[in-house]
C-alpha cells in the first residue's frame, strides 16, 4: 500500500516533502515513493541517515509544473512532471494514492487525465477538511467547479459523506447545504434546486446551514458550488491570520499586554495548532477514479505526513470503491425508475 | 435634517434605540424622530430626564414586523408598522433618512414600497461596512439579491463607491470584484462577465480580490452577488466569535493562561471593539430612492447612534442624488451611443 508523493510540488519542496515522507514511514509505517528530481531528493534524504532503513523509494521525474501554468495544458505537455508521474504510478498499480502540495489545478488535471472520473460523477470536487469549534467539517467543492448544477451538489454530498465517514471517522455524517437562510425556501436558484434533491437523496441531510455556523461544527459535510467554497476557504484562512496578527499587535502595545501575551503564548499556539489546516490531512480530490490528495502549498513536513496518512486511510477504507458502488446503484435505481 | 428611527426594530428595542437616539442628539446634534409604541418609548425616555431638552420627537406606530414574517407581504399589510411609518416620514419630507435594526427584508421592502428605486438601478443592494486590518471595506450585495447579473454588480460597484467616498471618507475608493483567482480569466460565469464591465466602468477598478484578502484592506469596495456576500458576512461574524471563544477557553484552562487573559483583557476588548460592526454605522440599502440604513438586530445604543450618524451624513452629502445623477448620465451615454 505505497503512497506516491509529488516531492517537487510545495513551496518548500523537496525538503518538507522528504521530512513528511520520513515521518509517515517511521511513525505510521506507510511506504512512500518520492517522485521528483533524484539529486535534490537525495540531498534532503542525506540529512536523515536513518532514512536508509525506511521503506522509501525515489522515482525520477524531471519536469515541474509551476503555480502559474495553465493546469490542463501543462499536464498534457509535461509528461515527465512529478505530478503526472506520481499519478502514473497509481494507474500502474505501483502506488495506491497520490499526495501533492503543488498547483491544485494541475493535480486535478493530472488525476483526471491519468485516473479518469468515477462513472456517474459529472464533476470531481476538492473537499476541504475545515477545523471547527469541536472537530472538523468537510466542505466541498472548494474551487474545482466555479459554476455547478444541483445534481453536482448532490454528488458532492455523497462523496463528502463517504470521505467524512471512512477517513475522518465521522459516523453517519450530517450533510448540510450552505445557504443564506435556514428555511428550504431561502437561497439562490442553485440552492433552491439542490434542497429537495438532497432531502430525498438518502443521505443524512440536516438542511440549510448559514455562514455563521460553518465553523461551529453544526454539520460534518457542507456542500456548495466551487466559487462559494473557495471564498469560504480563503476568507477563513485570511480572517484567522488577521485576527492573530491583531492579537499580537494589541498585546505588543503595552508592557501589561506583552506580559499577558507571554503567559498566553502556549495556549494561543495550541489553539493555532487546532485551527491549522496542516492537522487535517490535505484536501481529497473526490470523483477521480483513485485516491488523490492535495496538501496546502505552504505545507510543512507535518502537513505532508498527515496528507500521506489520509491518502493511506482512504485507500485502505476503499473510499473510491464505495463511491463507485454508490453511483452504480444510483444508476440502477434510475434505470429501474425509467423502465418501470 | 431629522432622522426617522424605527424604535421597535432591534432585539433590545425600544431601550437601545432610545439610548442611541439620545446619544445622536446629544453628542452629534442630530434631531431624531422615534417611531413606535409611544408608551414604551416614553418609559425608556423617562430614564433620561435630560432628554426632555433634546430635539427628540415621538411618532406613533402601533404595529411591528417580526423577524420571521414574509417581508413584502407584512409591509403591505401592516401600514402602521414602525418601519413603514418611518419610511413614510421620509417620503413626506419630515425626515431625511431612516434607521432600523429590525428585519432587513422588511426594511428593504418598506423602503422600496414607500421611496421607490433610483431610476436606472435594477436591484437595490445591502452594503455592509466590514472592519479590516487597517480600516473599513464596503461589501455589497450582502444578501438582498441571491442571484445577480453582471450589470447588477456594476451598479453595486458605483453605489458602493459613492457611499465609501461620501460617508466613509475613503477618497477615490478602490473597487474590487470578489473572485476565486486574481487573473481576469478566473471565476464563475458571473465574475467573468462582470470583470470587463467593471474595467470599463470609469470606476477605480483594481481587479479581482480573493477571499484571503477581504479582511486585509486591499480594496475599499468589494462587489459580489448577494448569496456570496451573505455567506462572507455571516462567516466572518461566526469565525471571529469562534476564535474569541477559543481564546477564552484555552486561556481559562490554566492558572498561567488565566493570568495572561486578565492582563490582555483590555487589549482584546479594544480589538473586539475595532472589529465590531457596531462601530461602522449599519448597512445602507443602496439603490432605494432615499437614505435607508439597517443596523444589526443585536444593536446596542452605540450601534444605533452610529447608524443615525451614517444616515445623517449620507443625507448631508447627497449620496442618493449623486447616484441618481450618475445613473442619469449613464443613461444619456447609452442613448448617445445608440443614436450615434
Amino acid at each position: 500500500m505505497k503512497i506516491a508523493l509529488d516531492a517537487m510540488g510545495g513551496d518548500f519542496s523537496p525538503r518538507e516533502e522528504v521530512r513528511g515522507a520520513i515521518a509517515a514511514c517511521r511513525e505510521l509505517d506507510i511506504p512512500v515513493i518520492l517522485v521528483g528530481d533524484p539529486a535534490r531528493i537525495e540531498v534532503e534524504l542525506a540529512a536523515f541517515p536513518e532514512s536508509r532503513s525506511l521503506p522509501l523509494e525515489v522515482v525520477a521525474a524531471t519536469e515541474k509544473i509551476a503555480m502559474d501554468e495553465h493546469p490542463a495544458t501543462a499536464v498534457k505537455r509535461k509528461r515527465q512532471a512529478s505530478i503526472v508521474v506520481a499519478n502514473e504510478l497509481v494507474r500502474n498499480g505501483q502506488a495506491v494514492g497520490i499526495v501533492s502540495a503543488g498547483n491544485t489545478g494541475a493535480a486535478m488535471a493530472a488525476s483526471l487525465l491519468r485516473l479518469g472520473r468515477i462513472t456517474g460523477i459529472d464533476r470531481p470536487a476538492i473537499a476541504i477538511p475545515m477545523p471547527t469549534a469541536n472537530g472538523v467539517t468537510v466542505l466541498l467543492d472548494a474551487g474545482a467547479n466555479a459554476d455547478c448544477t444541483a445534481e453536482n451538489l448532490v454528488q458532492f454530498a455523497l462523496m463528502g459523506a463517504v470521505y467524512a465517514e471512512r477517513v475522518l471517522n465521522l459516523a453517519n455524517p450530517r450533510v448540510a447545504l450552505l445557504n443564506i437562510g435556514e428555511e428550504p425556501t431561502k437561497g439562490n436558484a442553485l440552492a433552491l434546486a439542490a434542497y429537495p434533491l438532497l432531502a430525498s437523496s438518502g443521505l443524512n441531510f440536516v438542511g440549510n446551514l448559514e455562514g455563521l455556523n460553518i465553523h461551529r461544527g453544526a454539520a460534518d459535510v457542507i456542500v456548495c458550488d466551487g466559487f462559494v467554497g473557495n471564498v469560504v476557504l480563503k476568507l477563513s484562512e485570511g480572517l484567522a491570520g488577521v485576527l492573530f496578527a491583531q492579537i499580537r499587535e494589541t498585546a505588543g502595545a503595552s508592557v501589561q499586554g506583552r506580559l499577558g501575551g507571554l503567559l498566553l503564548r502556549s495556549s494561543l499556539r495550541a489553539m493555532r495548532g487546532r485551527l491549522d489546516y496542516a492537522e487535517y490531512g490535505g484536501a481529497p480530490l473526490l470523483g477521480v477514479d483513485g485516491v488523490s490528495i492535495v496538501a496546502h502549498g505552504r505545507s510543512n513536513g507535518r502537513a505532508i505526513r498527515n496528507a500521506i496518512k489520509a491518502a493511506s486511510k482512504a485507500a485502505q477504507e476503499g473510499v473510491v470503491g464505495i463511491i463507485r458502488q454508490a453511483m452504480a446503484n444510483k444508476g440502477h435505481d434510475k434505470e429501474d425508475r425509467t423502465s418501470g
